[in-house]
């Protein structure tokens, strides 16, 4: 249908104005007087409402004085500037179609519903402003994400979720399986019969894309995956999704400083996008949901983020551990009220924190010369504490098998990752960004489940 | 590092002729004569490789001569042009650091392999002119994509993975479980007790995320998802994979014409960017993999779709049923020796079927007047017969519920989609286009194996 969009009225308004428009959309509300009423129209393209008028001059206007909220409609009529009203213009309508009424039990009625709630009701939850806020910010962000790294002739690599290998050992997976449960098939020494299995073999979700994006950036040298990974942690807290999206780049001939040098300029870029493409949504989170946000955001623009070795990390935090319930010591990993602290009492923006205790990270990471610490990186914001870890990774054969010797790796199991070190191997560096919480760093909300349409969590996985 | 991309040269070659610049790259090919010899390098950035000239008043020459093809490299030298050689430039090296040198049993040598072969090394087969080709395409086409719907305000939704429900009864899935396949836990009456699964209920992997994005139309109008779906398929074809990606938007207020415009725009804006931005690879596609292939594409970006109702295309095939496997009669599915006969005999170019029966087509399809068919289009190309299916929906509450209860399906696992037609309902349409289809419509590609990084099929799962 050709309907003109609330988006381009509002952008494009000299061009509409005192002209004939027709636009489709919701019904936020309405309100009459005996001869005339308003409707307060939403149509999905933008965060602004539109005000229509319509009077008794019109056949069906008991029709329209009874519409509910939520019922769609779609309206003819002339954009008129209100200059005395707190919206700018309004359409006086010649003609309001019902496309499709709305029952009386509507959840969604015109007042504040908590999050709560709202999240009882995911497939309706998204009409209300506050999603239209995150759901089109969360939009953005990928795209910006995309844009980004495509600009400079990143290749998107597209790895698997379903896989037969437990990349990192990272925690527990979610096994993914055509056997049947009610009579799991068994071999002659009775273990599960996994030849029998859709591929021949156990496989579980993907926690991580990285060791294959490793092979495609041997190919590439600058490559990227975004795309869902999954972790089957019983952990039910605000920060942690079962199923969730991730952006891993790794880049050929590149060390540890190119790596955070390419997460500062990509976080950069995709707040500059936001806060570009969604300033009335940006607006929205600032007056309703975080009050410092924008300020915060322009503020994470317009610094050179910090630096700090972890070893100089834990002597700061050391003299503050009466602050934490966790108490600081070098070897410790560092928890959120810890990278929390750094970020926004002592480095007042995003920092780096680099060279952390071998023990504490994984295998892949290159050993650096002290043997005792590894080129990772974390970058912490604030408000969150880490939004991205990474690391440059071990190229050289000898160590990383030694390495993988001490953990009690087993290597058949990792041939084609070895392999990318026999073969024409290079420095090389990447990370990991996870997509929800950068959600939620740029728009204030505080629970994962508010930045995930369908979100998947311990014991929840509706629609 | 701070290196200069091959890419950067070709497209900026007089910015960088006779200046000094740093590459680094996998060595293609080494010849050597006694006092120098050339190096073909590849960096990754771009398809076409770039020469090096070294000479024996290096230190390393010896070391050089003797690097084996698929060595990492970083040379400093002088770009000079060479207007008599195939090649347009060279570099004469003043110095050649290996990065990574390449063991003599390195699996791909300067010759060709067979697609078979390279197949059983997806981690390195990238590194050939092939798979480079493909898998650039296959990342410029999806940012293509985003591209397309976020350049007209669409949102991208990211449909959940796992799910509760099986979407349109569509085939066989995958299980998702965390549940102890050795000792599979049993309620009082012996069925699996999936209230001890990880989400308390039986799940799935996804195989369309279409009803989620209708939620979600209904709320922002125009939507999209992009993301993995699977198939538990035992079809072990050229065509079939068990994980793939596939495009789903979905439009409020928009007919089964507004979605073929859609398709038809997406699909011609999609084939203009590729070929835009990455001419070298689909010049090797069409001199090596598929001779008419840049004929066929640009006679698509400058054709009007066709459009034939399913009636009227089997009234064509029945004449024509002597070249057919399967007879067509009206009722029956239409095979892709029928779609390819109808899209390169008949029309010569794509064509859209529209109004096929109701008994071959999903439950939420729209009902057209004649109560036989229904408003489903499938967009039909030359070379690979289906690539698009979609429909309008049946937004009508009464006659969705009544095809449902012909159906037999439970209305009660459909609650939240029979809501979005009590509230608000708007006429509206969505397509769904198989990524890996439409990647092997752009490269020539034959075997669906060879557009996915790392393929999932019956009893494959490598990496």
């Amino acid at each position: 249908m050709k309907l003109t969009t609330v988006k381009e009225i509002y952008k494009n308004r000299e061009q509409y104005l005192d002209k004939e428009v027709t636009v489709g959309g919701w019904v936020r509300s309405v309100r009459d007087s005996k001869t005339f009423g308003f409707i307060v129209l939403h149509d999905g393209t933008f965060f602004e409402t539109l005000q229509v008028v319509y009077h008794d001059t019109m056949e069906n206007f008991a029709e329209i004085c009874k519409l509910n909220v939520g019922a769609a409609i779609i309206v003819k009529g002339t954009l008129v500037a209100t200059p005395q009203a707190k919206q700018p213009f309004e359409i006086q309508a010649s003609e309001v179609v019902v496309e499709g009424t709305s029952a009386p039990d509507y959840p969604l009625q015109k007042k504040r519903h908590s999050l709560e709630y709202l999240r009882t009701i995911t497939h309706l939850r998204s009409r209300t402003n506050t999603f239209q806020a995150v759901f089109r910010v969360r939009s953005l962000c990928a795209y910006a994400i995309h844009k980004f790294f495509q600009e400079q002739g990143f290749v998107y690599v597209h790895t698997p979720l379903i896989t037969g290998s437990d990349c990192e050992g990272a925690g527990e997976m979610f096994q993914v399986t055509t056997l049947d449960m009610n009579n799991v098939p068994k071999d002659d020494k009775g273990a599960i019969d996994y030849a029998q299995d859709f591929f021949g073999k156990e496989t579980n979700l993907t926690v991580s894309g990285q060791l294959n994006c490793e092979t495609f950036a041997q190919a590439f040298r600058n490559v990227y995956t975004f795309g869902p990974t999954f972790r089957a942690e019983n952990s039910n807290t605000t920060r942690h999704a079962a199923e969730f999206w991730m952006i891993e780049p790794e880049c050929a001939f590149a060390d540890l400083n190119d790596n955070m040098d390419l997460a500062e300029a990509m976080l950069k870029y995709v707040i500059r996008y936001v806060l570009e493409n969604a300033p009335e949504e940006m607006n929205f989170f600032n007056s309703f949901v975080d009050k410092g946000l924008l300020d915060r955001l322009n503020h994470v623009v317009n610094s050179e983020f910090g630096h700090v070795t972890y070893t100089e990390a834990v002597e700061i935090l050391e003299k503050n551990n009466d602050k934490f319930d966790y108490k600081v010591f070098w070897g410790c990993d560092l928890q959120t009220e810890h990278e929390r602290y750094l970020t926004e009492e002592i480095f007042k923006k995003p920092v780096f924190v680099t060279d952390y205790p071998k023990e504490i990270k994984a295998f892949y990471m290159k050993m650096n010369e002290d043997n005792k610490t590894v080129a990772a990186m974390d970058c912490l914001v604030p408000g969150i504490g880490e939004i991205i870890g990474g690391s440059q990774r071990e190229d050289d054969l000898e160590k990383l098998e030694k390495r993988m010797d001490e953990l009690g790796l087993k290597k058949e199991d990792y041939d084609f990752y070895l392999d990318l070190r026999k073969y024409g191997t290079t420095r090389h560096a990447g990370f990991g960004l996870g997509f929800e919480r950068c959600v939620m760093y740029l728009t204030g909300m505080g629970n994962i489940r508010d930045v995930i349409p369908f979100p998947r969590t311990v014991k929840n996985c509706d629609l």
